[in-house]
Order: structure tokens, then C-alpha cells, then sequence
């Protein structure tokens, strides 16, 4: 018998995707509620008082905070945190003159496990418990990030990425390195502990056809690994990357014609996609991830969530930081500035739906959602603990707070690391118990 | 003979606005500067070692804390902090369903005072000594504001609205009332510490003709107090509004048929003007106010701030946070997104230039700049220091840093409150004095 801990408090956890901020058999709200962990599970939930006590239970009273499922960020990556927030460029420029020098640094191991420590430890401090993460194309950046996240106990998918041109020597593999490498890693990795694998060519841009095509082949392999790649972010990349491959009609395309779409095809940004491509990304499965702050700040543009969401042929969607050219690790700032961001196409994003979106659809759109994203017997134990009062300018605006949606949007809107009261991840307190 | 205080830090100061990001004769930054301070006044300011010192001189040593003016918030709602962060809205309705609710509690001089408290400690906090707010139409809300703000010692600028329709009746003064209160509150307030008085017609759909007509006229009776309202935030707006004035070919002829443009008249939003109306902009010296996160939020648009600069009639500019349909009462954040909604415009705006607009610049625009907004011998004391490594984030990106724009860019970028190490007002440590 394993110890059990009971953590009481507020607790939200979802069902399915809300239709409307008012559809509220989409959710579960308990105002006093418990969630019964043991050997890093989700082992019962529900209001307090119902829930079964037992001797030697220990008691954790968050009240009055809310307990949810913890956030997944469906893309970032995790080399670039010394580049994040540099100052002056668009996609193309930003990559070449600041995020290729930073990442020429992860040939060095130490450096790698340093900074792949920092970032963990940053997902903590910021309630995110899952991260689909793009490492360097060195397999070391990828073994580190692996490690720690091993060590930590972490739910994290990641891969190496894979790139064979247009990009410094000293960061390009071939497509036979650039494949061995992964698969190396996969066999290292994919399934150990809590990690998954994803297979990361880094756009199309930086890979040759032949490295796609194996890319493509290591993915026929292993069909229980992702796909992470870049799709659609910024219209200098969109030409350029047609004219890199002038057999395919549009940029989408390109990694079907590889193998390279599907359920577990991830494709960060989406800004600018043809009818024809949101129907091919619909037809696969794949799913489109919307980086709200990394959008605004390359001045890549809109992201259409709603209008993908809302087509006859709907396309799966994510939210994720970018981090480093999204400016802000927190997906609380995350939400705020994609409500902003889908504010500027004439359209809302209702607070349920955001939640949502930044843990059980996110779970979903990550294809973990039987073992993380709500809060539920035999789910895996990754959970956030939030404050809304966090700040006096968040207290005050409390006082007049009457409903749960409105307080969720106050903690997307005023809220940032100071609201994550408490991380748990596989039921270990992991926030608490960083330093500083 | 006054105690003096030397404020020992990296401090940087501008002489103008930067043209560029390398234009350094626009400012002047010293490694290890220093700040004499006494009587409330800057005395003396220059290298921390040619500055001549005496017997009883205190130093407060922050190194290696930047030291600058204060900053400066030229647009903002005190009465909307219990309104900030509210869900699913653009201007009209947000105004009639969150703003005048809220407002009407104003009336209550005991509500008034205790968020005037709030508010001026929250732009404590936030390392803002200086701003242009709104009241509500309650003469009791300007009461409250600025005794709140002469008790603390600080220069701001505020003035009741006068709406007089389109508003519920709790909230509508008349022509007639409005003149005779504003006339009131300018004597009672107006150059009384460091107080000034803005005149302030809310905006054209909540006053009649009549009511501009008597703005009019207390501008021209007190061409020493400032003038604010908003123009041209939003496309609904801006149609109602051109119904209400049929004989107006534009947005802005309306202020200017009233006597409301002129060089210390305040322009909120100006996110929709045409050619002719950012001539009548120039050509009267009136300011337009780039409220970055209030666009974003309510979806109005995207302020052209680079255009309006550099057109051959350029607009004097000015940036702001607007709280509350602004979501952040920091300068960092608001700069952070001002920057985004340029990079959207597909400009940038440089490290340099944001800086200087948020003190000095801001200082111009609001015609203060003889009193604040740098850091020279006779002006006031308001002062911020900013700390650059107040987050795991931001020391880690420190780390790699290697020039002052690359550090003032991080501050915008992943900087907020925490950031803001203290706050000098009139020479006074004003944030370490807060409670909490």
C-alpha cells in the first residue's frame, strides 16, 4: 500500500472541448474537491466530502486555489532561451543571426545539460508538465533534455532536430546522419520513464528532399513517435520554401509528399494556410499549433484558430509558447496574448475554451490525453496549482470576480509564474522544492 | 542646507529621441553613474566619480541596477481596475457592459479614495511616477485622485469626465454641470503640488455639441491645464461617432470645431486616422497616444506609430498602458507589445527609442519635460531602477548580453514589476516603503 496524499481545493478538470463559455457539461468544477494521489497517480477526484479517507492520508489544503490538470505546451524549444527576446528580425533573419550561433553551443554537453536543466525547471516554475520540445541537431542537446526530464519524472516529447542545408556547418547533419541519430535516440529514449520521441525535421527550409524522405521513413517506423516540424509561419519562409521545392504546390504539400503528415504531425504556426492545406491537415489528422506570442513578436501575423476550428473540415488544434521566438515561457501570457491575437480577427476566445485548450486539448492534440490534461482516476499525476491573487492588482480585481470563467480570465489576463501556487508533477510538489 | 542623497548606478538619461539604435548622441548612459538628489530635485548627475561629494551625504549604492526617469503613463482609467481583464468585448460594448457599472460606484467618495490609493501605489509598483488619468464623472473621483496623489508628493494629471449622453444617467453630468465642476476641480487642484488638471470630454459619443462647445471654452480660459479624450479607436466607433456630428467630415474636425486640438491636447488611441485628420494632428501640435494593449485586447487595431512619426507632418506620439481596457499597468509590458504591434506593421521599434518614449518621450508629449523624464541637475527626483536579472529567465538570458539595448530590450520583453527595483518619487524611495 502505497502512501496516498489527498490535495483539496478548487478543483477543474474538463470532459471535452467547450462549445460556448456557458456549456458547462464540458467540465467538472468542484469548489471543495479533492484529488487523491498515490505512486504518482491520479487514484480517485471528487467534491471532498465524498471522497473515501484512509489512515495515514495526508492532507494538502490548497483551498482557496485551483487544482487542474497541468499545462502542455505543444511546442518550444528549449535552445533558445539565451536568444529569447533578441531584438529586430523576422523568421528567416532571427534564425540566421540570432538562433543558429546559440544553438552551435550545444555541441558541448555541459552546455546542454545546463541549459536543458534551466528549462525544466522554467516549465515547473510555470506549471508545465509537458512540453513537445525541438532540441538542437546535436543528439547530445537531445540527451540531455531526455536526462533531465528522466530525472525529473517529467511527461516530455522531444527529438533532435534535422537539418542537412541552409543553415551554419557546424549545425547540419546529412540524411543519413540526420536519420541514424534519430533512431539512435529513439532506441535511447522513446518510452523510457515518461519520454517520448519526436521525430524533428525542422522545417523544409533546412532539409534536403532526401532528408525529409528519411524523415518521412522513420516515421513510417515508429508510428507511436510524433512529428514535429515548422509549417506557414511568415511569408518570406513560404516563397522560399517553394522555391526550394518546386514540384509542390504549396508548402503543406511538401511533408505530405514525404510521409510527414498525420495524427501525430504536429506543425508549429499555421499562419497563413491555404482552404486546400487546412483540408489536407484535416484529412491527416495533423495538428495545427498556434504560438501566439511568437506570431506577434516576429510580426509573423495571425494565427486563424477560430476560422480553423469552425471550417467544415475542422483542423486539431494546440497553443504553445515558442519559446525563443515566443517571448514568455508562462501559458497563462500565452492565453492572454492569443485572445489578442484572435481579438484582432474580429473574433473571441472564451476562457472555458482556453483552458481547455492549454490541458485536455492540448492532451488530445498531443494524443496524451488517456494519461494527462484532466483530472480523473488512473490519469498520471501532473497538476497545476493557481492563485488569482497572486499580485495586488490581481486581489483587487478579485473582489468583483463573481463566476469561475471570469476568473480564469483574470488569471490569463493579469496572471503569470506568481499564480502557479504549486506544480505537481507525478504527484511530487516539484515547484516548492526548486530553489529560488 | 538640505540632506543630499547620492544614488550610486548604471544610470542612463536622453538629450533627445534617438533616430536610430546606434544614434548614441541621443542619450547619455554611465557604467558607474550618480544621481544627487535633495529637496526632492535632481542636484547634480554625472559619473559617480566626478561628482563632487560632501560630509552627510547618504549613498545608496544600486549597482548594478540602470537607473532612469520615472516613467511616464500617458493614458489611463484609475476607476477601470476592477474592470481590467473583463471577457468577450470591443469598445462600445465593453464601455456599456463592464466600464460604466463599475464607474457608478464612484459616486461613493469612500470607493473613489480607496481605489486612488490602489492605483497610485499600483504605478508605484510598476516604477510609473507620472500619469494622465481618468476620472469618473463624479467630482468625488478627482477629489480622491488627487489628494491620493498630493499626499504621496507625485506629478499627475487627471481630470473628472464630462459625458452628458450615451452613458447611464448615474453617470452623466450635464454641460452646464460638467463646465461648472471641471471649473471647480481646476481651482481647487490645478498647479497645487504636483498636480495638473486635464480637461476631459470623454469622447464625442458620450458629449453633445453643447458639452464639447463648454470644454471648449474651459480650454481657452486655461490654456495651462491639458486636454484628454479618445479619437479613432474603433471602426464602430468611429461610424456612430460621425453620426452624432453629421456636419463632420472626419473624427477629429469634431475636436477641432470645439477648440479641442492643441499642443496639450491628448489624443487617446489613433488607431484608424486618414491622411487629413494626422495633418490636423500636426499642424495643431496635439498628441496621439499609442495604447498598445488596449488594442490588442479589444481588437481595435494597430496604432501607426511608425507611420505617424515619420510622415512629413509627423504626429507628436505618445504610449501608454490605458488599464483598463489596457491589461497591464507595467511600462515593460505595454512596451513588449507595443513593439508587437509594429512588428505586425512589419516595422520595428528599437530598444532605444521605446525608452526614451516612455520617459522623456513621454515627458515631451505631455509637456512636462522641463520638470521630468531625465536625469539632469533641477529636475525632479522621479526616478525607476531597474533590475535586469529579476527573474530565472531573465538572468539566464543575461548571461549572454552584451550591449545596453540588448539589456534595455530584455527589460520590455520578459520584464514586469519585479523588474522595478525601486521607485523614487520626488527623491522619496516610494516601492520599498509599500507594504506587501
Amino acid at each position: 500500500m502505497s502512501a496516498r496524499t489527498i490535495l483539496r481545493g478548487r478543483t477543474l478538470t474538463y470532459l471535452r472541448a467547450p462549445e460556448a463559455i456557458d456549456d458547462r457539461d464540458a467540465w467538472v468544477f468542484e469548489e471543495d474537491g479533492a484529488v487523491v494521489v498515490a505512486g504518482g497517480r491520479i487514484i480517485a477526484a471528487g467534491p471532498f466530502a465524498s471522497v473515501p479517507r484512509q489512515p495515514g492520508d495526508t492532507i494538502v489544503d490548497h483551498r482557496p486555489y485551483l487544482i487542474m490538470a497541468g499545462f502542455i505546451d505543444a511546442h518550444a524549444h528549449f535552445p533558445q532561451m539565451q536568444v529569447i527576446g533578441s531584438h529586430g528580425a523576422e523568421l528567416l533573419g532571427w534564425l540566421n543571426n540570432y538562433t543558429f550561433p546559440a544553438e552551435t553551443r550545444f555541441a558541448d554537453a555541459r552546455h546542454a545539460e545546463r541549459i536543458a536543466g534551466a528549462f525544466l525547471d522554467e516549465m515547473v516554475r510555470q506549471g508545465t508538465t509537458t512540453s513537445a520540445v525541438y532540441c538542437t541537431v546535436h543528439p547530445q542537446s537531445a540527451d540531455a533534455l531526455f536526462s533531465g526530464a528522466l530525472a525529473r519524472n517529467m511527461r516530455m516529447i522531444a527529438g533532435k532536430v534535422m537539418m542537412d542545408r541552409n543553415a551554419p556547418a557546424a549545425l547540419t547533419d546529412t540524411a543519413t546522419r540526420g536519420h541514424d541519430e534519430t533512431e539512435a535516440l529513439i532506441a535511447r529514449w522513446h518510452g523510457k520513464g515518461r519520454l517520448g520521441y519526436a521525430i524533428t525535421p525542422r522545417f523544409a527550409i533546412t532539409s534536403t528532399p532526401a532528408q525529409l524522405e528519411a524523415a518521412g521513413a522513420l516515421a513510417r517506423r515508429h508510428p507511436d513517435c510524433h512529428v514535429q516540424t515548422h509549417l506557414s509561419e511568415n511569408v518570406a519562409e513560404i516563397a522560399y520554401t517553394l522555391s526550394l521545392y518546386p514540384g509542390c504546390a504549396d508548402y503543406t504539400a511538401i511533408y505530405e509528399r514525404y510521409g510527414l503528415t498525420g495524427a501525430r504531425s504536429l506543425f508549429g504556426h499555421c499562419v497563413h494556410l491555404s482552404e486546400r492545406e487546412a483540408d489536407a491537415l484535416h484529412d491527416s489528422g495533423s495538428v495545427a499549433v498556434f504560438c501566439p506570442t511568437s506570431n506577434l513578436f516576429l510580426g509573423s501575423g495571425l494565427h486563424p484558430y477560430q476560422a480553423l476550428r469552425r471550417r467544415a473540415k475542422p483542423v486539431r488544434s494546440a497553443i504553445a509558447t515558442d519559446v525563443g521566438g515566443g517571448t514568455s515561457y508562462s501559458m497563462l501570457r500565452t492565453l492572454d496574448e492569443g485572445y489578442k491575437v484572435i481579438a484582432l480577427k474580429g473574433e473571441k476566445l472564451d476562457p472555458m475554451r482556453a483552458f481547455w485548450q492549454a490541458t485536455r486539448g492540448n492532451a488530445e492534440a498531443l494524443s496524451i490525453a488517456d494519461r494527462v490534461g484532466s483530472i480523473a482516476a488512473g490519469m498520471e499525476a501532473d497538476l497545476v496549482v493557481l492563485d488569482s491573487r497572486a499580485t495586488p492588482g490581481m486581489r483587487l480585481r478579485m473582489e468583483t470576480v463573481e463566476t469561475l470563467a471570469e476568473e480564469l480570465f483574470l488569471l490569463q489576463t493579469l496572471g503569470d509564474d506568481r499564480a502557479i501556487a504549486e506544480t505537481y508533477v507525478a504527484g511530487r510538489a516539484a515547484k516548492s522544492a526548486l530553489a529560488g
